[in-house]
């Protein structure tokens, strides 16, 4: 039998075997999800001048040594407008936020401590320090100052960054060119009609639905015959891609034929089998810089093997430095059985409590039992040396798509 | 003033407000991230007869009686074969992982715990229990059964049910289509050339950016200039889309004129101000089934308003039960000031640490600080009434986009 690593082992052999894409420009609308792969410099100060923090006053504060002090206001100070006066003693301007400070103001008082009084003044009641709610020229970034570095992930924030340093274009790493294989003569494709004798390719969706959740358009090759020269065919085609998923073809059997026709084809097997529950005959290989991924043909073999290894490699590609799925610790709420052995991953729904979450098994975790991926909110990870987890202990959750979310605010105020 | 609204009741309000929208047919591939508008039914028994769950033999387990017990192999099933012998007493048949049960036999056991033996005989080692290693017809869905109800969330786990189902095309609700527009004499458009006395426009492509997350494709109308009659024409614009976001113009100056023109229009205006920071100059109306939000022109307040109330409104359109951010606890590393009061939404980095999660500051936490934004992997929530937060206390985080994956696997073997 061919050695079986431990998860860890499998995924470090992954990530040492993929580079990051090459570089591409494309438009600040088109760059969410992506990752800079250039360094990003301010182009003037941000501020370009002192402005104001808030709606109110801009004043002397040595104006304001005894309160209530009545004020002059000698001009109206909107954002975009270009101050025009100088204050001196015992004048002020109403401004806005965003708005310049005008010459002489050294101070901001914001409207709500203010009363408002006949013949353009204005009665201000507390005192304030000097520099009250300006906002300092070059604050927010110095012309010439990096402000975002290579490898980067876009967020909206950082589009707004970007958008701050007048950058309709950037430059991102490339997303990878995926291809995704399904193998097997039981197989019936989803626009082919019901034969009662054969099972739907449904990891062919369900892989495209992981690769798309990563922001990567695959391309579906279809279904390969259990025939070496057809299997030979498409494992061809495939490998123009930068990475190809092949779903089945690793089990005992089918591996007789997979195998050879693999390596016939040049491509470096780095492992085959990988010591966890489910997905175990999960297989890696390398030819060049593309890379080629044997997954389970049960349905949640395939899809948990896909977060393990599969996401981080393609995320790497992609040049994101987190490159594994968000954990959370939670409580199980049962006990939990486990011979020790292979690493587990458990399906589970999470519940929030105080303090944080509750994990509860979704039910019978056959690997056929698709519908219980589809319910989970995350995989519980049971280590391979436990000897069963007890109701109520600690358990590590990956955090599953569609979690981003949730039913309430979840805080109180 | 206005009347200050809490964080929850503004959220209230909002998504009392909205309903989901009406229904669209889509391909299966286009599917992700939406939510099922109609129930799907199984349209077979899945699996469609016993099969094997393991490479291995299907065999007659009361054969195994005493073991070591050396049987004859009389036929080899592969998934897709259909097997055409029935075994008796002392034969066996080879079988792969997913191929059909043959007529007599009652388990399988696994290759792994046979030895081959010659002239078409195997040794196998230890006795199995009827029904071992079988996967049951039905087992996973019965023809006829609801397997996804409407409002399920459409993820890769619930694209490969419906590629099981057949489904190449799904009902799912409809995308509510979303405008933005930003105000403001002092902005600079990100296509005009730098103007040393303007602010460059970020709110618009921020915002975009949160709503491209979501899954929306959102259109930007530009900006409109600090004048009634202007507003009044972008304003008529926006308010053809379901949702309008209006960027500045909620701040206690401009809101003179902001409001008349907007209740020109006939908009319901249900609330002008939160009792949050950042944020508080946030608006929110209706005008028959479409809504408008004015956000505050500082682009941290924004983001943070967008997520509190504008994220959940879309989500809650787009169908999803699960409305508001995904939180986690975490253990502030650092005392936290407070004045009881409004609600505060402090920007943190998040730190994995034994048990959970360590937030810190992400450092100055003023309104204009968008880089501060483009760094946190999540917000702090202190609750309105707090006096300040200790180090070392719990506090809530909502994670923010970027925070779906981690550095590091986060469990061990």
């Amino acid at each position: 039998m061919e050695k079986y690593l431990q998860v860890s082992e499998a995924q470090r052999v992954v990530l040492e075997s993929v580079a990051t894409m090459g570089a591409e420009q494309v438009k600040l609308e088109q760059s969410l999800g992506r990752v800079l792969a250039e360094e990003v410099r301010a182009n003037r100060d941000q501020p370009p001048f002192d402005i104001s923090a808030m709606d109110g006053y801009a004043l002397r504060s040595a104006d304001l040594a005894s309160v209530p002090a009545i004020l002059e206001i000698i001009e109206d100070i909107k954002a975009g407008d270009l101050p025009s006066k100088t204050l001196v003693p015992g004048q002020c301007a109403r401004i806005m936020t965003g708005a310049p400070m005008p010459q002489g103001a050294d101070a901001v008082i914001r409207v709500e401590d203010t009363e408002a009084k006949p013949d353009n003044q204005v009665q201000i009641n507390q005192p304030v320090k000097p520099g009250n709610d300006i906002r300092r020229l070059g604050e927010n970034m110095r012309n010439g100052e990096v402000v975002l570095a290579p490898g980067t992930a876009i967020t909206p924030g950082v589009i707004g960054v970007l958008a701050t340093v007048k950058r309709a274009q950037v430059q991102v790493y490339r997303r990878p060119r995926v291809a995704i294989l399904s193998t097997g003569n039981e197989l019936e494709g989803l626009d082919e009609p019901v034969d009662p004798n054969k099972i739907p390719n449904s990891n062919s969706y369900a892989l495209m639905g992981q690769v798309q959740a990563l922001g990567i358009e695959p391309v579906l090759l279809g279904i390969a015959r259990d025939d070496p020269e057809e299997l030979a065919r498409y494992l061809k085609r495939g490998l123009e891609y930068d990475v190809l998923l092949v779903s089945g073809g690793t089990s005992v059997g089918v591996h007789d034929y997979v195998r050879p026709t693999i390596e016939a084809l040049g491509v470096q097997m780095l492992f085959w089998r990988v010591s966890m529950k489910p997905g175990h005959p999960v297989a890696f290989g390398k030819i060049g810089a593309k890379i080629i991924f044997g997954l389970p043909g049960n349905p949640v073999s395939s899809m948990v093997c896909f977060e393990q290894f599969v996401a981080p490699a393609l995320r790497r590609m992609m040049g994101h430095a987190r490159t594994y799925r968000r954990t959370v610790e939670a409580r199980m709420t049962h006990n939990v059985k486990h011979q020790p052995g292979r690493t587990e991953f458990i399906r589970v729904l999470l519940a929030k409590e105080p303090g944080g979450y509750a994990a509860t098994s979704t039910g019978a975790q056959g690997s056929g039992m698709l519908l219980s991926m589809a319910r989970a909110d995350g995989l519980a990870v049971v280590p391979g040396d436990s000897a069963g987890l007890a109701a109520g202990g600690t358990v590590t959750v990956q955090l599953l798509d569609g979690t981003f979310f949730q039913d309430d605010a979840g805080f109180g105020e």
